[in-house]
């Protein structure tokens, strides 16, 4: 049999589990060209917020009553193809599922860190930390001795972020939802400081550990963090959009203070990145971060939930901020 | 006897003629290392709101009582600096009044171009053509066949930019505030079409304008105007933030619809510039600007008041949209 994580109705705002069904069927053939891939992690996005969306995006909306669209990772079964033989550790488009019958579009990448655990296939040396290291060298462009301020500072992408501008020689300062994670960003990613954004006076907070202003503001947020933080930035600064974390709905266009002025005071840069558009830059980065990872200057947190049972809630748990670290479901 | 602008009182919004005083003083001793200027015509720049608030921007505000801060163009009549003799033609910081006991650091140039007239050296070939060009070419950066979208694309700067983005080969679309200013924009700036925001439904003709979405948006504007545009921007674009005339007042932080999803969904860049950061390349931009207006390559409309009593009502005329053209006093 064949599980799988069936869209089944379309949410306003964030999915909760009752868009969701599971389904049975059988283990799918294989046609010519074509290779089975029994999932053994799949991936939770908040990113997949905007993938169920049915409004402008980078991509088309999933459609009702079709699998979750997802990143797996998993090993070649059966195979009719050539570039993918039985046995491969292979990740891609693989979606919420027990197997699929996948070509050679919907991978990404054969995985050859099989020194390291293969979960970290969907973290840190997936989407997540390729995003990190692209977007901040790309558009934050830090120099030496900057500070680079990070939203959700504790998250997959977050957590990466700040590690990798503490390894290009800056200062990083993080912004969070907990005390928990307020500890994990000072005492495990090297943050010089972090605030929990839900207890503290982050504007006071801020203009004391960045008493010369922000280089470079890596977010994943918008919203009110934004509004706080982007009266901090500096001269010259790069705001890094990277995700939109604490606006549930764009649907109705919602408001905030005009940045215009501040872009403008400050020669600020505010750019957005989408990871996708840099897929031919995948395996050099993550042959750097591979090498952190092992030399143990860059350190990540999952947070891995059993059975595909646990799907269905993920994306509503990552918006309630349960997690704590990159949201993994294992199904082997 | 030397009459000056004095900044009397501090303005809550746009400065009106009653926040200005004309006094006469006695014409200025000049010390050694200074020079008398004469001014011929002083300048009226948007700018000015920014200069007089007393907020936060990127210069100090003017202080009540003193002279009027402004670009001038002059000719030195008296010199104890081997740097300006007599006859020279400058162009600086020289203020609102007849004139001034200059020093070198309030200079900006020599001017070299003599055969074109000298107000052309506070418009066209002064700030606003400096900042028209070098704000498309580095924070622009368009390609031949892009659609170039201008804000205020009738005034001092717009302008400029829309034609030198018509010489770097791309398409033009102007938005301005007046059926008459429409005109000039297609019939004498080379905009392939232009808009007036005042009665034309912004929306629909930008999508019918640029089918394929913006590339490069100018926007001297802010307000209303960008929010319609931001929806049509298209993958990778860049918006340039030189200016937010359609803000009257940003002391209390306006509202606006939240740009981070555009800006992320797009890939897009939006950035402030500043002219004053780029005085290196003055003298290399005013050279390729001067052959331009040479070969009629390049036009430009002036809008010349006589006299320094025209100065005070001047600033609040450029927002009531009275002029077309760039706003310049003519003293001699």
């Amino acid at each position: 049999m064949n599980r799988q994580v069936i869209l089944s109705s379309r949410p306003t705002g964030i999915a909760q589990s009752e868009n969701f069904e599971i389904q049975n069927s059988a283990i799918p053939n294989i046609k010519n060209g074509q290779f089975l891939v029994q999932n053994h992690f799949l991936s939770v996005e908040p990113a997949m917020r905007g993938w169920i969306a049915d409004t402008n995006n980078y991509a088309a909306p999933i459609e009702i009553g079709s699998v979750m669209r997802a990143i797996t990772v998993g090993k070649v079964t059966q195979s009719k193809c050539p570039q993918y033989p039985v046995g491969t550790i292979v990740t891609g488009w693989f979606g919420w599922q027990e197997y699929c019958a996948a070509s050679p579009d919907m991978a990404i990448r054969s995985v050859k860190e099989t020194d390291l655990p293969l979960s970290l296939t969907l973290g840190i040396l997936g989407i997540n930390g390729i995003t990190a290291y692209l977007a901040l060298t790309k558009v934050g462009r830090p120099e030496t001795g900057d500070t680079v301020l990070v939203s959700t500072a504790a998250g997959a992408v977050g957590s990466a972020v700040g590690q990798i501008a503490n390894i290009l020689g800056c200062r990083t300062i993080g912004i969070t939802g907990s005390d928990k994670k307020v500890k994990l960003c000072t005492e495990n990613f090297g943050y010089e400081a972090a605030f929990n954004y839900k207890t503290e006076d982050l504007d006071q907070a801020i203009a004391k550990a960045c008493p010369d202003g922000i280089n470079v503001y890596y977010d994943n947020t918008a919203g009110g963090i934004s509004d706080t933080v982007i009266k901090h930035i500096t001269l010259n600064s790069r705001i890094v959009i990277c995700g939109t974390a604490a606006i549930s709905n764009w649907d109705n266009w919602p408001q905030g203070p005009r940045v215009e002025r501040h872009l403008l005071v400050k020669r600020a840069c505010m750019q957005g990145f989408v990871i996708f558009d840099h897929q031919d830059q995948y395996e050099d980065t993550i042959t750097i971060l591979a090498d952190w990872v092992r030399q143990e200057k860059l350190t990540y947190r999952e947070d891995i939930t059993m059975g595909i049972e646990s799907a269905p809630d993920a994306i509503a748990g990552l918006y309630r901020g349960d997690n704590v670290g990159k949201r993994i479901i294992r199904l082997i």
